[in-house]
């Protein structure tokens, strides 16, 4: 049979991350592609204790549907720890529960956007918010970005200059892929833009809580006096992904629509995961466990950094974030990011080609390395199998001399 | 702030059902209402089991992000079940695993609805896929259905004369709301058709395993030889609905852009449920448990439809299924079940008014009753507040006298 799918399916294709997180299963890959935690902090006693008193307790209601919203308590216990981390004032009701933080972008796709609409956008930006967006056929438009964030005038220029703007969306702590933070100034000044122009900001904080140094800058929900900022957050980088249970804070008028949207989307998200992460934060220690999980990282990043630092060849350019999962590189001009991935490959090393992370293409020359998921020894070989990689293609490509010891500048 | 929507937004309103289901949750009411498994036999202490297995030996990988596709052991697991109970000869790459089988109905509109397209469906049909798919905007075209089910004429008829057809949604064993099952014949007519007008079928399943008596019919899925049936199936009423897992089975066009939609939409289902659903069925008797549910919803029917025989004033008609967890009703003409609705609430009382159940409207004196989450002696108490209710709103219609004692009609 001839099948005729959908329109918005001429754009939907399998995406790059994904068929890289496919070759990081083979073990001997050491990878920097995918955004994996590190198992090794998962907390198995834990988990085992309450699950068996979830099921102890509240088995049957554990294990039966529940309300489209979200199991009270664990609603409850995210409002609370957002108040507390964040600065923000919310209540119980204002929170509801998503299937991951990815379900929050596509049910923010369906309540906001028509096709034709316009999405603005960091430059990069997540690569699965392209993803969740795509099937509502929006524009994408990407506002200049730079280490503090999406530069306010320029977002000024693309919100009046731009035909239906519909939403405005933003990782702004340590931001997949690019590591950057917002400053306070760029966040306030984001919002007073989008206030003016009457275009809500879905600001996607899933690493907020891996700060390795410095101090936290209020998230745009705490800052939001207007209520113009949808608020999303999960528990895949600070407890554990596979249990897919994320949140999302809202204005009321735009939650009860969530809400609905979400019912026709799943019903809800599992029962059991979410009484499990209830009582595991109501009986274990999530701030020390994260604590823990901060120190790994925080030593996986200076081991990539440091690694960087001594085997990249002359003309590439990292960013060394204080935060989060991942740090973004610019190679020299002319190198394309694919190509190298493709020699790395053979090497049994790999990483996202940046190019993926710009909707409206370009930047070929950039890539994205997860430091999350390797230990430092891993780090170190894989950073130096990448640099013999892009050496070798430099020396094919007649740009430097292949043993080129110039180190690499590794920026803020 | 004045919010602007997506314009599909205009259509997406809090259902009906869902705000029954909030009342459903006093203790005092006897609700008819939702589409709840009776608890008391979820396997607590098989899932207290298995649920320390797959931490005790797989707690990493539980925990951790994995594949949008699913855990290929209960891909493997399903397809092995799907063959042995509905005739199909699938193996495990021919199914995925989704987080319950509403979001089958969510990534099958996006994968085949643009606006304006036309959906064909049973008349009534299951509310939950009216949801899924009023965000994709079709047209909904109702075909006359009888308790062989689709009239194949009338399909034929439909296909032909409507623009753009896109997709046949049915659930042709035990269906939600009606408790009908499709007759061999009607489902080859159905296939028939489909595959002349080249129109892909979406079959929606729960309830097939939940047979009380008479033979297994194959599924739509067996008997497609032209891959033009998408086949949706869950967990959740013969097992745990709490725990999300559901499946859905396709041809491999189909398959590989459900894969990316379904990424794009949460990544995966959780981890761990998946493999506490693994673990089950390798470890205990899941055809035993649905033994034992069966045999409770059996006893269950027979206590509503004697029940209703026995209270129900004249003019009334109920379907008598074989299977599945609802059962269907008629009331005389010009009773408004929504108005019934509001007087038995008063008697703590619940159903839901079939009207809800007809994408064009309609049928207002119909109405859907669950007899799966109560016990026979509250089911004749329900039935018995229902009688009294409407015997109550005919005598002040000035219909029949309150104390009519004339029997229903209990129908096939």
């Amino acid at each position: 049979m001839e099948y005729r799918f959908a329109r918005r399916m001429a754009e939907v294709r399998a995406s790059e991350i994904r068929e890289l997180l496919k070759l990081t299963q083979h073990p001997g890959v050491i990878s920097f592609a995918g955004g994996l935690p590190a198992p090794e902090f998962f907390p198995l006693d834990a988990m085992q204790s309450v699950a068996h008193d979830v099921l102890e307790r509240h088995g049957q209601e554990a294990l039966q549907y529940s309300t489209t919203e979200g199991h009270p308590p664990l609603r409850q216990a995210i409002a609370g720890r957002l108040n507390a981390t964040s600065g923000t004032a919310l209540t119980w009701q204002d929170v509801i529960i998503t299937t991951g933080s990815q379900q929050g972008l596509d049910l923010s796709g369906k309540l906001f956007l028509d096709e034709g609409d316009a999405v603005l956008c960091e430059s990069p930006t997540y690569i699965g918010a392209i993803s969740a967006f795509k099937v509502f056929r929006p524009r994408w438009v990407e506002v200049p970005t730079d280490d503090e964030g999406m530069v306010t005038e320029a977002l000024e220029e693309r919100l009046a200059g731009t035909d239906r703007p519909r939403l405005i969306y933003v990782v702004p702590d340590f931001q997949n892929p690019s590591g950057r933070t917002w400053s306070l100034e760029r966040r306030r000044g984001l919002l007073a833009a989008a206030a003016r122009h009457g275009v809500p900001v879905l600001e996607d904080s899933p690493y907020r809580e891996l700060r390795f140094e410095g101090d936290s800058i209020p998230s745009l929900k705490a800052l939001d006096t207007e209520g113009i900022v949808v608020s999303l957050g999960t528990f895949s980088k600070i407890f554990c992904p596979g249990l897919r249970v994320g949140w999302l804070a809202a204005p009321k008028p735009l939650l009860e629509r969530y809400v609905i949207l979400k019912q026709g989307a799943d019903l809800h998200t599992a029962t059991l995961a979410q009484m499990e992460a209830a009582a595991y934060m109501e009986r274990f220690d999530l701030d020390g466990a994260i604590a823990r999980i901060r120190a790994a990282y925080l030593s996986r990043r200076d081991a990539m950094v440091d690694a960087l630092d001594r085997h990249m060849p002359a003309g590439c350019r990292f960013t060394r974030p204080s935060g989060g999962l991942f740090l973004w590189g610019e190679l020299p001009k002319g190198v394309n990011a694919r190509d190298l991935l493709a020699r790395c490959l053979k090497r049994d090393v790999a990483f996202v080609p940046g190019g993926a992370f710009f909707p409206s293409g370009g930047h070929e020359n950039t890539l994205r390395l997860n430091y999350s998921n390797m230990p430092e020894d891993r780090i170190e070989e894989g950073v130096s199998r990448l640099a013999a990689a892009l050496r070798e293609m430099l020396a094919e490509m007649g740009a430097v001399p292949a043993e080129d010891a110039v180190p690499a500048s590794v920026g803020p």
